[in-house]
């Protein structure tokens, strides 16, 4: 059997204000570093030998990660970075709490940007407001989006699973992967065979690990759980 | 100009204890983290715009360098580990403190590996003692050492200096490296180019930066300094 382990980041300070965050570079909270420290604890009782960990540019993943894998007693892991395994750009809703964003644009509106697959918020007007979006951990002249819905989002997240990540899998490796609602959700989209409508439905707990268990040599999903069974959320009917 | 910050991991539970460390990995005292956020904070001052940072596979250099990268707001940046970076292997010295030591072996040998370049202690005569010398951070089939000198040390690590790092300073891009007392003693030696005599009287202060600034282009020390002068050790002349 070969082992994918798919977290999404502890609690962020915006998770908690209910704000779009997208690709700002918010940090955790308390309640976020500890949900990070017990995805740690989760991951070293399983025994698995995870043989790297690949995470997005933002800080709320990364340290989600790092806490995890000092926990385990394996910050010696291989890490890879990758802005394609960011959160979903929100563009124009970036920084938006959920009243204020109704506000703005209309309860139905804002309905649709959070449940359509395929439809982008506005672009963002003012981008010079959020400097962490554009920063030097965006290589320049790499083309990043201005704003994104779960399909764009997806579009980006697959040919760098499909390039980079997936050839491990099947090659038996096991590997964690720290990441973000929507990035996640893309991972789970492809690997689960979710049909569009319902993967906007599918919602990853913060800091709680969802273990995946594929046949060798395969991405043919055999079993899944996630490890805090009382956090646990529903998964998608396996493929 | 172009700039290396190498950073000697914060104190460690073993520093503390005055015990031959070498490879086992030991944790990091409340002092060491303390130490470690400092040199995050004297890091960000400089303002310099770092492009990547290396460090060893040793859970005390990696929490370190994961500490200041957190306070630099720099989380993202490539992080690369490698085993050559590690602390001297300290072979059958390894656990033991200075009493333990100087009672197994007697005061004068001890002085001489303490502060010989070339003569490296005894194999470990129980190796299983410590079993993270030889887990699953190192690749099977890679030639590790059993014991080391200082010179030996240096053999290993200025190769991996020469293809991986220094390329990458001619080319203009200012790194970070968090090791270790004698891999980094190894490079200022290189760098400093010190006599081997001199080199094991360098003692590098733990979780204090030491600033290098090159010629662009070259190799050329300009000028170093540690940024928590009032922790500064005496630095060899430059070249």
């Amino acid at each position: 059997m070969t082992y994918l382990a798919l977290i999404r980041h502890g609690q962020s300070e915006w998770n908690l204000q209910n704000r779009f965050t997208g690709w700002v570079d918010v940090k955790l909270t308390e309640e976020g570093r500890k949900q990070a420290i017990n995805t740690g604890k989760a991951l070293k009782e399983t025994g698995i030998p995870f043989g790297a960990a690949y995470t997005s540019v933002l800080t709320r993943a990364i340290l989600t990660l790092n806490l995890a894998l000092e926990e385990m007693d394996q910050l010696w892991l291989p890490v890879i970075k990758d802005w394609r395994l960011n959160e979903r750009h929100y563009g124009g809703l970036t920084g938006l709490n959920k009243a204020e964003t109704a506000e703005k644009h209309g309860e139905a509106q804002v309905k649709i940007w959070r449940r359509s697959y395929d439809t982008p918020p506005p672009t963002l007007e003012d981008p010079s407001a959020f400097p962490s979006l554009t920063d030097g951990r965006y290589v320049a002249g790499v083309d990043t989006p201005v704003t994104e819905s779960l399909k764009t989002t997806l579009d980006r997240v697959q040919p760098y699973w499909e390039s980079d990540i997936a050839p491990r899998v099947t090659d038996g490796e096991n590997l964690l992967i720290a990441a973000h609602g929507n990035s996640l959700r893309a991972l789970v989209k492809l690997l689960f065979d979710v049909s569009d409508d319902e993967i906007v439905g599918v919602e990853i707990p913060t800091g709680n690990p969802l273990l995946i268990e594929l046949e060798d040599g395969t991405l043919n999903v055999k079993s899944a759980r996630y490890l805090d069974e009382a956090r646990a959320t529903a998964l998608p009917k396996l493929p």
